[in-house]
C-alpha cells in the first residue's frame, strides 16, 4: 500500500498554529472538572503555587501577574504600566504584532518612532543604536522576541544588554517565546515581559502573564497613565495577600498549574529542546516540500514557508483545513496568502509532525506541486528518527 | 434515621455563589473537546451563532461583543466607550461594585458624583432626580442593575424612562443581572450593558458581553478616551466580518453557545422563573433559618442572609466550606463577616437547594443556634414540591 493510499484513512485533526495549540490530555480532563470558587483555601492554594511557578517559566526573581485577557490585553498591561502620556517610544515594527504595539502606544499618547524592518528579518543592533542616538527621548523600546506573522525572532539579549547601561526601559513580547525558547528576562535585562496562555503553556487562549524588573517599578508607582483593569499595582496588593484582584477564571488557573510542574518536572531546558526540535525537523523538511522558509531568523516556536508567487495561498490553506483536517495559519496583512505558518508549541506527537508534512505535501499536489510522497514518508521518517 | 444522621453521609460539594457557579454537565464536555483553532470555518459558524443569540439574552437589537475579560473589564469596556475625560458622571453607590465602577469613572478622568445609598437600599428615584438637578452638568448615570455584594436590586426600568428623555446615558452593569432576570436593554433604554460568563451564562469566568444603544454610539465614535484592548470600535468591525479582533477563547464560545441555545430552548422567560424559584425558595428558608434577609430590595440571583450580631460570619462559611463541603460568598468590605450570599444562578438541582439549608441549618447548630433540623428538614421539602 502506498503512502497516498494508507495515510489519511483515519485522518486525526490537527492543530499545528502558533496558538491556540493542542492541549495536553490532562489539561482537557483538568478543563472538566465541576467548578470551584476562586476565594476558597482550594484555589487559593493553586494560585499560590501558580504564581511561583511562573517566575521559572520566565526565569526571574521578579512576580509573575496573571491576567484575564488575550495577549493583546497583555502588551497593554506591560505597556500603560510604565508609560506616560508623552514618552517617546522606540518600537521594532517587523510585522503585525510590531504594528500593533507601536499603534497601541500611540493610541495611549506616546510619540512612537518606528524602526520598520523588512518583514521575515531580525531588527539589526546597529539600527537600533542609530534610532536611539537620532531620538535620544526615547524613554521606552518595544520589540517582539518572535514576531508571530513572519515566524522570525528578535535578537533580544543583545538588545537587553545595550539598553541595560542606559535608563531605556526594554518591553518585550514574549507571547509567542517565553515557554518556548529561551528569554530569561533576569539576565537579559528585560523590563517589562508579556506571556500567552494559548501559546508555551498549551493552554485555551484567556490569560496573560506579564512581569516588570525592579529598573521599572519605579515607573509603575510614579506613572500618570489612566487604568484599571490592567493596574498592576492593584494586582500586586491582592497577590501579596495570595489572592487575585479580579475574578479568576478556575478551570485555566488549575490547568495552568499542571503544565507548570510538567514543565518543572521536564526541567525547562528539556521543553525548549522539545520544541526546538519540532522547529528543526520542520525547517529541514522545507528543501524537500519545496517552500522555502520565509524567514531569515526563524523561530523555535513557529515556521512559516513561503508559498511560490502566484499560488493561491488562502485557498490552500482551506484545502488542508477541509480535505486534511489540518489546521495551519495563513499570513496575516503582507503577506496574506503569501505562506503558511506552522506552530511548534502544545502537544504535538511525532505522528503529527510526520502527518503534517504528508499533508502538506498531498495539498501540494492536489494545487500542482509533483511531490514524491513516498520519499517524503521515508526522508521525514527518517529526520524523525533523531527527533 | 434522622436528618442530621442520614443527610451528610455522601456530602457532594455543593457551591453556590453569585458566580463562579455550578456548571452543566454538557458545558464540563464542552470545555474538554480537543481545541480548534478561532480562524476557522468552524468557529467562524459557533461565533456567528453566538453572537445573533446573545442579542436575544441581551433583550436587544443592538449587537453584543465578546471580551475576554472578567466582569471588571466589561465594565471598563462600557465605560471607557463612551466617556470623555472630564465628564460629569452620577455613580449609584450602594456597595462594593458601585464604588468599583465610580472609582473607575474617576480613574478615566471623570468627576464623579456619588450617589451613595445604604447598602441593601435599592436607590430611591427621587435621588436620583434631586442629584440631576443638583449636577446638571451629568452627561452619564452608573448603576448595578444588582448590586452583588448586597444582593440588592435598583429600579432600572424607572431610572431607564426617566433618563431616556434626557441626554444622559444610561450605563448598566449587568454582571449579576442580565440572563438571571429581566434587563431588556431596548425597552427599559439602557445605554451601556454588560454581563458576565460565571454567572446567569454559567460558564467559567473569563467573557464579557457589552452592548450600547443607538444614543450611546455616537459618543462612542466621537469620544477621546484612549483605548485600545476594550476599544468596541476594533470588535465591531471584526464582527461585521464574522471574526473577533483578538484571539477568541475557544471553549468558553463553544460553551456559550450551548448554553445560550438551551436558554432559547427553554425561552429567557422560563429560565428567569426557574432562578427566580429558586430565589423564592430561599427567601422563604429565611425565617426557619432564623437568618434575616439583608437586603430590602432582593435580588433573585442572589440572596444574602444576615448573620445575628457578633456571630463569627467569616470562621462559619469556612466552616460551611471544610465540614459541608457548602461554598457560599461572605460579605465584602463593610458586610465583611455579617452576610452569606447565596447565588441562585448556574446549574442547580432541586437536591442541591434542600441540601443547602440543610448544611446552613447544621452550621449554624454547630455554632450555637438550636435549629430543629428534621422540622427545617420537611419545610424545604414541602417547599420545594411546588419549586
Amino acid at each position: 500500500m502506498t503512502v497516498s493510499e494508507s495515510t489519511f484513512l483515519t485522518a486525526k485533526p490537527i492543530l499545528l498554529a502558533p496558538g491556540p495549540v493542542q492541549l495536553h490530555p490532562e489539561v482537557q480532563k483538568i478543563l472538566s472538572l465541576p467548578m470551584i470558587h476562586h476565594r476558597t483555601p482550594e484555589f487559593d492554594g493553586i494560585f499560590k503555587t501558580v504564581l511561583k511557578n511562573l517566575k521559572y517559566l520566565f526565569q526571574t526573581k521578579n512576580d509573575v501577574y496573571i491576567q484575564t485577557s488575550t495577549g493583546s490585553g497583555g502588551m497593554e498591561c506591560v505597556l500603560v504600566n510604565v508609560l506616560n502620556p508623552g514618552d517617546h517610544v522606540l518600537a521594532v515594527v517587523s510585522g503585525k504584532f510590531g504594528e500593533r504595539w507601536a499603534d497601541m502606544a500611540e493610541t495611549f499618547g506616546a510619540i512612537v518612532h518606528r524602526l520598520n524592518c523588512p518583514w521575515g528579518h531580525a531588527v539589526q543592533i546597529t539600527d537600533v543604536i542609530a534610532a536611539l542616538k537620532a531620538h535620544p527621548e526615547v524613554k521606552i523600546v518595544l520589540t517582539q522576541a518572535c514576531e508571530t506573522s513572519t515566524a522570525t525572532t528578535h535578537p533580544i539579549q543583545e538588545l537587553g544588554k545595550l539598553l541595560s547601561t542606559t535608563n531605556v526601559l526594554f518591553l518585550v513580547d514574549g507571547i509567542t517565546a517565553t515557554g518556548a525558547f529561551p528569554t530569561p528576562m533576569d539576565e537579559w535585562h528585560i523590563d517589562g515581559l508579556v506571556a500567552g496562555s494559548q501559546k508555551a503553556v498549551m493552554l485555551p487562549t484567556g490569560l496573560s502573564f506579564v512581569s516588570f524588573s525592579q529598573k521599572a517599578w519605579p515607573h509603575i508607582l510614579k506613572n500618570k497613565m489612566p487604568r484599571f483593569y490592567f493596574d498592576i499595582r492593584k494586582e500586586q496588593l491582592a497577590n501579596q495577600k495570595g489572592e487575585s484582584f479580579f475574578s479568576a477564571p478556575v478551570p485555566l488557573i488549575r490547568s495552568l498549574d499542571f503544565v507548570l510542574k510538567e514543565i518543572e518536572n521536564i526541567s525547562l531546558e528539556k521543553h525548549f529542546k522539545i520544541i526546538h526540535s519540532r522547529a528543526e525537523y520542520t525547517r529541514l523538511m522545507s528543501p524537500h516540500l519545496h517552500l522555502e522558509l520565509f524567514s531569515k531568523s526563524p523561530s523555535d516556536s513557529v515556521t512559516a514557508y513561503l508559498l511560490p508567487p502566484n499560488f493561491e495561498g488562502a485557498k490552500f490553506r482551506e484545502h488542508l483545513e477541509k480535505k486534511y483536517a489540518l489546521t495551519v495559519m495563513g499570513g496575516q496583512d503582507q503577506l496574506k496568502g503569501k505562506v503558511i505558518r506552522l506552530g511548534h508549541m502544545g502537544f504535538i506527537s511525532r505522528e503529527d509532525l510526520h502527518q503534517t508534512s504528508l499533508r502538506i505535501a498531498s495539498g501540494l499536489n492536489d494545487f500542482g506541486f509533483k511531490l514524491n510522497l513516498d520519499e517524503i514518508n521515508s526522508i521525514s521518517q527518517n529526520l524523525l528518527k533523531s527527533y
